[in-house]
C-alpha cells in the first residue's frame, strides 16, 4: 500500500466536509479573537516532493499563533539551552487536565507538567534568556526562524490578552511563589501574551511543521535549521501533549503530532512525508478547532499518514 | 540519513549499559513477582527484512505479561466490536494520574480515562463477549493469537495477583457503582488477573510489536492478522498512555509507542520497520521498567528509530 | 435573655413552617428507602426539666437509622478502646467533599478523614472487637444503650443497601488494600449495613441526643451512661463533620451539634439543655434532610441554642 | 459539677506545661515575622464576672494578628451588609484543604469555601465598601471597634508580606478572572495585608473573644457592640473553620470555637461564660500554634469548658 497523491481536489474534498459542522465558536475569554470570520476553513499541506496546496473556502485572513506559538520557546530553548536545561524548568506528561488548569499545577508541581499547558509556556518564557529588550528580541528572531518570515504582534488581540489574562496571572504567582519563575511576573506575561498575539497567514504556518516533519532541515534548501534532536523531543511532546486533554483522541483520530490553538490554528507533522496546517476559529471547549480536526482526520485517513503507516 | 543496520553486538552494547544502573526493584505488592531473577536483562528485536536478534545478560525465563496483556482485550475488542463500542467503554486520554488511581476515576469518570489504566482494563475485561469459560475462552483465543503461541496463566503469580488485588477491586466496584462494568465484579476480577498472569518468553513477546509495526500483518506469511485501523487506534493509545504518567518522557526518549509492564517488559513498535521486547524486572515507582527505558532509548538513538525519523 | 419556654404549639408551627418547602426527595440509591410516608414531618424535643414535646404531621413510622447510626461505633469504641487507639482509626476533620467520596480518601489518607463520612464508619465497624456474632453481639448492645431500647433491623432496608452498596465496596477495599481494615471486606460491610438499617420512631430517636446534652447521663435517672470525655470528642465531631459538606451551613443556621441520615433523622444537642429529634425523608443531594433543617433553624432561633447562646 | 474558678496559679502552670514543647517555628514565608521572642508563651482569660487574668513567660510583645484578623471584614461586612450578601461571596463550609490552597478554589468555586481561609478573607476584603482611603478607613474603624482600642500596622511586617504574598496574588488573581472580586487585585491585596500586619499585645486580643462569648455586648458597659446575629455566624464559622484543617481536631481537644493565626495568637470563645487568647510564636505545618493549642485544651479541660459543658 503506497502513499495516494494529494490534490486540491482532495483538500476541497476535505473542507466541504468539514464545512458541514457548525459546532463551536470562538473563545470567549479572549473577547478580540471573534474579530475574524469564524466560517473560514482552510488546509495547507506540503508533502515533500510535491508542490505546496492550499484550499480555503474564503479568503485567508491574518489570524493569531495563540497556543501555537507556544513551540516557539519550547524550540528555541531546546537548541540555545540543551534538553537538559529545558527539562529542569518544565516536565513533560500530559496532566490529564485543562490547559489553564490551577490544580495539577499545585498538585503535581513545582515544575508545570509540560510546555503545551499555559503554565509550562509562561515558565518558559520567563526563562527566555536576556533583560526586557533583549527577551521580545529573543522572540522575534525565534519567531522569525521557525515561520521562515517576519510576523507581527497583533496589537488588539495583546491588550485582549492582556486585560482578560487573570487566569494566567494566577498561575504566574504561584509559580513565582515557588522562585522558579525566571523573569517576573509582568514581564514574563508580556512575553507570553505577546507570543500568543502574532498573526500569520496559513501558508506561513505551514513552515514549522515542515520544518519538523523534514529532521529539522529547511525544505527547501535543505539546510538544517534547527536540530534532529530538537525535532525528536518536539514531535514527542506534541504527541502527547499537542491538543491538552484531547491529545489522546487527536492522536487515535489522525496519528500526527500536532499542537493546537484556540484561534482556529492547528499544525501537524508526517514525520518524513509531510507538514500539515489547518485553520477554522470555531473551537470546543477544549480550545480545540472542531473543523481542524475533522480536517486532518480525513487528511490522515485518505493519505495512510496515521503514525506515517504506510 | 539511513538507519543503520542492527548487530547482535550493538543490542550487547545496550544490555550491558544498561546492567550499570541498579535502581528500581521488583513491584512489592505482587509478592510472587520477586520469583525472578531480577537482574536479568534483555532484549529482542525484529527489523523488518532481517533476523530476529536477541541478547540476554542471563538465561531468559517465562515472565507474566502483566500490563503488557491490557492490549489484549483493546485488540480483540476493537476488533471483534469496532471503535465505537469501545468508546463507548473507556476514553483514550491519559490521565495524569498513576496506573491505579481511583481519584481520576471518580473526578473525569463515569468512563475510565484510558484503556491502559487498571481501570480501563477491568472495564474492557468486563465487556470481553460471552459467558463465564466463553470468556476465559476469548482471551485464551486472542492472546494466541496476538502472542502466535499458546500462552500459560502462572498459578502463583495468578493467586498472588488475587490475594493482593484489593486495590483493583476498590476500581472494579466503582465501575460497578455506575452501572458500566459488563459482567459481575468476581468475575472481572478473574479475568483481569488472568490477563496480568499469561507468562512468555522474551522471544515470545516480540510478535505482537512486529504485527503493530506491520500494519496487522504478520511478518513472515504477511497475512492480514489484525485490522489496519485497530493498528492505528492501538498504536495512537501505547504513544499517548502506554507507560502511565510517564509516557511522555519515554516518548521524549525514544520516539516508541510502547506498553510495559510491571514484571518489567515493555513492548515497542517502530512502525513499518521493526518491533521490539525488551526485559528487565526492576521497575520505578511507576511500574516501568528501568533498564527497559535505557536500552529503548540507546536503541532509539542508534537505530534513528525516533518517531520513524529517518 | 432567658431561652423561651417551649409549647407544642410552637413545634407545631415548626412543622407547618417546614411543610412548605417541597424540595428533595428520598435518596434514590437505596430504593427502599422509598418505602415510607416522604411528607411525614415530625420534630420531638426534651428540654430538661420539662416534659418531652412530639409533633407530626402525621402518624410516626419505624424509619430506618442510616449514618445517625454512625454514632454508634464511634461512642462504642470511644468508650471501650478510649480516644487514643480511636484516633489511630479515624481522623476528626473535615474533607470538604461528599459522605461517600473516594477521592479524599486517596488523597489524604491512609487514614480516613472522619468517623461521620462512610470511609470512617466503615473503618470504625471493622474494628468492633470479636469475631463474627461478637461483632453483631456488640452493635445489638451498644444500639440498645445508646437508644435505650432495643431496635429492630429492617431486613428490606438492609438487603437494598447489600444490593446497591458497591461504592461502599470499593471504599472497603480501598481500605482493606492499605492494611489497615480490621476484619474482611464482607463482614465489615455487612456490620456496617446493619447499622444502617436498625429502625426507630421519632421519639427512640430522642434518648441519644439527650444523653450527649446531658453529660453522658441519663436525663432521667441520671445515671452516667456514657463518660463526659466521650461526650466531649463526639459532640465536636458533630459540630464539625455531622452534616458532611453542609456541616458549615448548618452551624450557621443551627448553632447544635447534629448528625444527620439519608433516611431523613437528624439528631441535634444543645448542651445542658435540650436533646432534639427531626425527621422527614425528603432530603438533598448532600444527604441532609432539607424539612429537617428548616426545623432545626427555626427551633435555635426561637429558643436561642445558636451555641447555647443564652 | 460547676466549672472551677480560673487562678493565676492556674494559668502559669498551663504556660509550664505548654514550655515542655518545643516543636515548631515561626512560619518561614514571611521573614518578618522571626523578629519575635519565639518563646514568649502567655495566656489571658476574661472569665466573665471575675477579673482579667493574664500570665505570660516573658516580658508581652506586639504581636501581628495575622489570619485572627480574618475576624475583622467577617463580622464588619455581617453588620453592615448582613448575611445574605455575606454568603453571596463566600461560602462557609470546611475546605479539608490547607489555608492557601488554590486547588479547592478551582475545584469547589467559583466561591471560596470560607472566610478563614486566605481566599475567603481576601475576598471579602475587596468588598469593603468604598474606594482606597475609604476602605482602609473602614479597617480602621472595625479593627477599633472589635479590640476597642486604636492598632498599628507593623510596617516591616506588611513590606515582608507584600514582598512575599504571591500565592496570595495567584488566589486574588483566580478570583479576578471569574469576575467576583470587587476591588482591583492591587488594592485588594493592601488591604489584605493591612489586616494581617496590625499588631497588639495579648491583653489587647481577649476584647474580640469576649464580646463573642457575651453574645456582642461589651463585656464591661454590657452595651450591644455587635449583633447576636453576627455572634452566631462568626462562632458557627470559628467552630467548623476557625485552624483550617486541624478545626476537627482543635474542637475534639478544647471545644472552643477559635482563630488562630500564622503569628502565634489564637483567641478561643466560651459562649456567655469567657474569652481567651493564647499566644506562642511555635507554629505547625498547617499555621496554629503548637504551644497554643496545648495551652486552650487544658484550660478547657481543668475549667469544662468544652462545648460550654457543665
Amino acid at each position: 500500500m503506497k502513499s495516494n497523491r494529494l490534490t486540491l481536489k482532495c483538500l476541497e474534498e476535505i473542507v466541504h466536509e468539514a464545512l458541514n459542522n457548525h459546532e463551536g465558536d470562538t473563545a470567549n475569554y479572549i473577547p478580540e479573537l471573534a474579530n475574524v470570520n469564524k466560517e473560514l476553513t482552510a488546509i495547507a499541506v506540503q508533502s515533500f516532493g510535491e508542490e505546496m496546496l492550499v484550499y480555503s473556502n474564503d479568503p485567508l485572513e491574518l489570524v493569531t499563533l495563540q497556543s501555537t506559538g507556544k513551540l516557539i520557546p519550547l524550540i528555541g530553548l531546546l537548541e540555545e539551552n540543551g534538553p537538559d536545561q529545558l527539562f529542569e524548568w518544565v516536565k513533560v506528561e500530559p496532566s490529564g487536565d485543562e490547559f489553564s488548569s490551577i490544580t495539577r499545577l499545585e498538585q503535581l508541581g513545582p515544575k508545570p507538567s509540560n510546555p503545551m499547558l499555559n503554565a509550562g509556556a509562561i515558565m518558559l518564557c520567563s526563562h527566555i534568556p536576556g533583560v526586557g529588550e533583549q527577551q521580545f528580541g529573543w522572540l522575534q528572531k525565534w519567531t522569525q526562524k521557525l515561520f521562515n518570515c517576519r510576523l507581527s504582534v497583533n496589537p488588539l488581540v495583546f491588550s485582549s490578552e492582556k486585560r482578560t489574562g487573570d487566569r494566567n496571572r494566577a498561575l504566574a504567582y504561584l509559580l513565582h511563589s515557588r522562585g522558579i519563575l525566571g523573569t517576573n511576573v509582568y514581564e514574563t506575561l508580556d512575553l507570553y501574551f505577546t507570543l500568543c498575539s502574532y498573526e500569520t497567514l496559513l501558508d506561513q504556518m505551514l513552515y514549522l511543521p515542515c520544518l519538523l516533519a523534514n529532521y529539522g532541515k529547511d525544505p527547501v534548501t535543505d539546510k538544517q535549521i534547527i536540530s534532529m534532536e530538537t525535532c525528536k523531543i518536539t514531535l514527542a511532546i506534541m504527541a502527547t501533549c499537542g491538543l491538552y486533554d484531547e491529545t489522546g483522541t487527536h492522536m487515535v483520530n489522525t496519528g500526527m503530532p500536532a499542537k493546537s490553538g484556540v484561534s482556529g490554528y492547528t499544525i501537524a507533522v508526517v514525520p518524513g512525508k509531510a507538514g500539515v496546517a489547518v485553520l477554522s476559529p470555531r473551537v470546543n471547549a477544549k480550545g480545540n478547532s472542531i473543523r481542524g480536526e475533522i480536517m486532518l482526520k480525513s487528511l490522515s485517513e485518505r493519505m495512510n499518514w496515521h503514525f506515517a503507516l504506510p
